[in-house]
């Protein structure tokens, strides 16, 4: 079986490449090459196999052709200039993540003659837009409130289409915020979510910008690359023609985040935890989806962190190898 | 004032030009230049203004940039691929219905200098697939069940983004199938809900190749057209950035039609229907939503007739000058 991760170089990607390898296999059948690409080139990990790693942008013309060439047989397609980005440019947003993703599975709808791959996608929670009811429901519309989350809505209308003209077998998984991020704490404004759990346990002081009854919705690396997993082996019979789903998660306060980590940690961590009330920060926060009712998503398998001191000992173990600065 | 009217050639697109030139102003502004485009040349009516009519393929490069290169002040994108040819040719209702609507949008975005015009998007009902609720409301998914109603969509989302951006003050109106469709019997799946009332007051014979419980959400072609105007004149500020709204309609089952027929123009006229069974039919009609409940719209000042009656006298005032084939 030929894998083809698009966007790989990413921290989902990397770790999806890691757990693919660990296993040799995805749905009973062995792995016998891998494609890595993404606008940097990818690190090529040891394997039992070739892997080929390319540098490429989805959105030049013959791109999307020479990666489908080799017909893989999986398709992760993860690659996206992410919100702000695609936010502040307006025609590289839309010329990647439109285009690109429009690219690919033209390129795949081409090749025909029997070639169908399943084809897995990451959306985002972004396809929605306040104001929102309590949890939102797997019915519930998509108004985004961002370019990036109109063309992810987009890709995902475009990958139904494309699965019920049989072109390819398309899952389109719409990825809560991933927490306990790993790495450095960047200036995204979803940042402070992972900081004040990663950067307490690493011994570094971490900024809270927002109250504690601010509430989201997280699952770990771990799960996200779980969801990608099943979306890429699951029997798709089940999904009709509704190809795309919010997947499982945890809502939790940034209060609940906290006492978690105390619970975990104990308080010297916690206190290394800084107030540092910043209105712009909160002011976008406050557009974001909080809750979910990702029942349908559930009832096909999907699995998700069921509480944050789950998320807490998942990064520990993944990431700190089960201990941190006390 | 100068109005673009893109698909101007089509039935809507005549009567929505007839009522503009009848009624000389929009918005309380005087009309002071009209430009008519289609894939055939529109009719120029009498005006007491300049008309320009003008052959094209928005889809064509150039064409959205000739077409927006006036300035017009208020712009009727009305053009699509219909649902049957969208579905037998992928590209050319992907080239035309998505292609062509992006290069307007983009067209309108590029001029840019203050330029925002007024841009009025017909999407439609075929942007939600089965399984539906017993009435469709204001927020439910679009989970489209043919490519026609993938591509507008993606046509709405990409409306609401560039309305969000400033590039232009977008309404996207999904109109009910629209009955009494004036003009000839035609073998779309759909002709038979106005066939069985335009046929038999022409003093003809119709087919009705489905039961009496078959139920469907109508409005009139003079509704279609006030639903423009409303779009293209109505405080857009009440949308926020939620800009597509399911138009209101009439919810009757063939039966209802039938009886209103005969409570308007009488038994002689109602027995020139002829039950002709079609499973082919029953089958494609079964998919389509039957009843909305529009009250977003409705909210908004958009209206559509309350009876069938009405939409029947509708019919025989605006088509046939008030009388029928006793």
């Amino acid at each position: 079986m030929h894998i083809l991760i698009i966007g790989a170089a990413g921290m989902v990607g990397r770790k999806l490449t890691d757990r693919l390898l660990e296993n040799g296999a995805l749905g009973g059948e062995r792995i016998t090459a891998m494609t890595l690409t993404d606008v940097v080139v990818p690190d090529r990990p040891e394997a039992p196999f070739p892997i080929v790693t390319l540098q490429g942008d989805l959105s030049a013309p013959g791109e999307a052709e020479r990666l489908v060439a080799a017909r893989p047989s999986v398709i992760f397609h993860l690659a996206a200039i992410v919100s702000g980005e695609a936010e502040a440019d307006f025609e590289k947003g839309y010329r990647i993540n439109l285009d690109g993703t429009r690219f690919l599975f033209d390129a795949v709808r081409r090749i025909g003659n029997g070639y169908k791959p399943r084809l897995v996608f990451t959306s985002s929670i972004a396809v929605f837009g306040a104001p929102f009811p309590d949890a939102i429901g797997d019915e519930f519309f998509t108004t985004p409130l961002t370019s990036y989350g109109t063309q992810k809505a987009i890709g995902e209308l475009l990958l139904s289409d494309y699965s019920r003209r049989g072109f390819f077998d398309g899952v389109g998984i719409r990825l809560p915020t991933i927490c306990v991020r790993p790495g450095k704490p960047n200036k995204a404004a979803s940042g402070f979510f992972s900081n004040i759990i990663r950067e307490p346990l690493a011994g570094q002081e971490a900024v809270l910008p927002v109250d504690e009854d601010v509430r989201h919705w997280h699952a770990s690396p771990r799960s996200a690359v779980g969801f990608l997993i099943h979306a890429a082996t699951m029997d798709t019979a089940a999904l009709g023609w509704r190809r795309n789903l919010s997947m499982p998660g945890l809502s939790v306060t940034v209060g609940e985040q906290i006492e978690a980590l105390r619970r975990v940690a104990g308080d010297s961590v916690v206190a290394r935890i800084r107030r540092e009330p910043d209105a712009t920060i909160r002011g976008i926060v406050a557009g974001w989806p909080r809750n979910f009712d990702a029942s349908r998503a559930q009832s096909l398998g999907f699995k998700a962190e069921k509480t944050f001191d789950e998320i807490i000992r998942v990064h520990i173990e993944d990431e700190l190898g089960g201990t941190w600065a006390k």
